[in-house]
């Protein structure tokens, strides 16, 4: 789903169009999956472009991008 | 999901095809899940190919575009 | 999703695979999404290769063309 | 995702692997949705590689593939 | 969703990473689909990068591999 | 959903972006499901950019890694 003309619109710096989630790296979140489900609450450990990897209090949980409706920061 | 054969048939202009979410850039919108759950209601801070960063009023909200159903604009 | 094989099969004009969604630009449509939630009504007033611009009666809906599971002319 | 190494391990012909649609073309079939809701039943009227345009007795739907679970033909 | 990382983790053959599909086909199987709903049953007849053919007792089911979740041998 | 300028803000090693799925292969796990169903629990066998083996007590099940919404390790 690489849209360039939408790139375009955008200020364009040296770095292309702007990264969320490497600023979420290390932080605690709260991610809803599309499934509707129990949303996946720890720290982004990890990601590739297509997962990442969440500490929860219960141990690592691997959970797939194309299965996140949203992520929210959270101080809780 | 890129038609070629698609664009082909729009009235072209330099731009390429009408891009619709540069232009909500700032505005408030109301973002309707596939997922069917609570929409997503704030001001559109960002975006890429793959993410819309939203601002709430509980906060910033990472939206992912393939959980997305539709965008209005929203005046309330 | 692209799958030279089956254009193969059809019938090739010069411009490649049929086309429907630029033969409804201007139409009133009913859009069934695939959450299975309210379907969009209203009138195709634009697209891109990734979503598609809905004037309704209530203003301007964008729709994401992966959240759609029919489209289908309406007279009403 | 075109998986190069499956092709391989299929009894290869000229034509590559082989083609479901096509030979479904004018025939009348039921399609069931990834939303689980009312299945579309008609005719194939035409496809491309993200649409299937179907001949119902109340008119033309545009079916998505990518909200396709199922196709199977059908003599009712 | 070409990973090349992951296929330099794995044990490389001459024949890339591992094909599931084609060991199946002839067999008979019971694919359970994203959307929930009944799974279909029945032997792999054919496949492409896309859709998998399934002989039923009911005739020929063309399932599309975006809407199965998963896949297993039977023996019933 | 290839996302270049997302590996550029991490921490690059020679093997590019961190994989993490070949790092759980051989090990017990919990797959949940994008349809909500019951998990899938058992042992990852193989798997290949598109879908991912697993030995459960009742034999081989081929999950599609567009169906799975998290994975994580289990010593149960």
């Amino acid at each position: 789903m690489i849209d360039m003309a939408e790139e375009k619109e955008m200020p364009m710096t040296k770095q292309g169009p702007p990264q969320f989630i490497p600023k979420l790296k290390g932080k605690k979140v709260i991610i809803c999956l599309v499934s509707g489900g129990q949303p996946v609450t720890g720290a982004i450990e990890g990601y590739n472009p297509y997962e990442i990897l969440i500490q929860t209090t219960k141990g690592p949980i691997l959970v797939f991008k194309h299965a996140i409706a949203t992520i929210e920061e959270t101080t809780k």
